[in-house]
């Protein structure tokens, strides 16, 4: 199939690839140049603009940061769609966003999913991302036997954003369990214990998570190379948090979490991994 | 071995009981007789008072619910107690009360352990709980086969009161991270998913964890029945407040959750589940 994809950065590229890999013709587009050479190398044509990406291309992906982003994208490949074609954002942002870009793209004749991603760098790389999809299920089937290519749990989630608001749930669990696990091993080693212990005797029961386990560890070693930058967990959350409000939702952990991803970042720790929330704890924590 | 069990609750009797099954002799006390009928059903002998169960057992274990009952037990048994007993507290209590009783006991020679546990009254009963010990090396040897009948995962962490305090680094991650569940299932239900999707989409991802596996579906469908009471993790918080307020330790995750659930108790939910912890953030979030 013929594929565009815009955005190849540590998430974009690896997927990309797995396309190439796949069988298909893939003309990509990065706001960098240089992020283009390696996947170009692996086959893929270089296109200078998105609009040059997404003329007469069956598929279009787009997995870029954020908002604005994704925004100025779809302004710049707009002219260029033509009916029937099919739009992918797979990037995070704002469900409302979603649905109003979808809106617009309807009336060319144009379907557009929301498909947003969890697994990070190595479930790109290892096609093996959860994938929350969001849109017309007749645009899901068409687009599933790609999402199939990229990822391994891929789950219809219903009408335009929902494969967004999916993502920021997600997103604020995943911030609450990081901050339980953190908050876990500080006091058992202030404490006196052995954290390493600790997480063998408490790893399998009732505060059993996947951040304890796979984030744990790196805490214990204050290792805080990121799998996840602080930077992107912070712009998750503030989507989280306009979701929230217009909801009119209170989702007091959410404040605490970005109160304690803030206090990273000015701590420094804006491109180290999430885990580094550790770090920032042990600052408030330093009475002896 | 003959053995004395002080206090036959929700937990303590089932646990009695499988010493039993395992070919003990059973002493047992109870505050309330009647809580001690069922095992007397089963072969135990119950005692008036807790002198007369621990006199002469080899093997004497304590189950009560807070710290105070734990030091009136030890003060009624004391006058018992003689050379080479070994005395258990399986109660969740607090720490530093743990090591000046392992240190009083120890003058008159008799050994003394903290050992409490996680798995709540399912675990009690089919005898897979953790088991988290704190004391000397040599009792947790003596005690260690009769752990073995009670609970599956058990771990020695190290001297008196290493095990209470694996208990409250237990008890904080397991409160984030349902306030973690909590706050990712309202988001999607007022998001306007469908949460048992979302639960299969996010559920075996970052955001994964007991807590959210098993408690998930329950706030799904608003079912507050217990498995762990609010009563009993708002007392285990307060032991963890305890223990950071010692250490000098700022745990901002610890604080929200107390407050979450005095919410949920002030409402009426302290005898329910920890999971109607969701009840009290929905009230929270009222405003449509």
């Amino acid at each position: 199939m013929e594929i565009a994809w815009i955005g190849t950065g540590i998430m974009g590229a690896p997927m990309a690839r797995n396309l190439i890999k796949a069988g298909h013709r893939l003309r990509v587009h990065n706001r960098t140049l240089k992020r283009t050479h390696a996947l170009a190398a692996d086959g893929a044509t270089v296109a200078a603009e998105p609009a040059e990406a997404a003329r007469g291309a069956e598929a279009l992906f787009i997995m870029v940061p954020d908002t604005p982003d994704v925004e100025s994208v779809v302004a710049k490949i707009e002219p260029a769609l033509s009916r029937g074609q099919l739009v992918v954002d797979m990037s995070t942002i704002a469900p409302a966003t979603e649905q109003a870009i979808s809106a617009r793209l309807a009336k060319g004749g144009v379907d557009y999913l929301d498909a947003p991603v969890s697994g990070g760098e190595t479930g790109a790389i290892e096609a093996t991302l959860t994938i929350m999809v969001g849109g017309d299920e007749s645009a899901f089937a068409r687009a599933k036997p790609l999402f199939d290519v990229l990822g391994r749990r891929v789950t219809y989630m219903g009408a335009s954003g929902a494969g967004q608001m999916t993502k920021l749930a997600n997103q604020i669990a995943v911030a609450l369990t990081l901050e339980a696990a953190a908050e876990a091993l500080l006091l058992a080693e202030r404490g006196g214990l052995d954290p390493a212990r600790v997480l063998e005797a408490i790893g399998a029961g009732a505060a059993a998570s996947w951040q304890l386990q796979n984030l744990g560890p790196k805490i214990i070693a204050r290792d805080w190379r990121p799998g996840f930058f602080i930077k992107l967990i912070r712009k998750d959350l503030r989507l989280v948090g306009e979701a929230a409000q217009s909801s009119g939702l209170a989702l007091p952990g959410l404040a605490l979490m970005n109160s304690m991803f803030n206090a990273a970042a000015a701590a420094g720790h804006d491109l180290d991994g999430t885990q580094a929330v550790a770090s920032a704890l042990e600052k408030l924590a330093s009475l002896k």
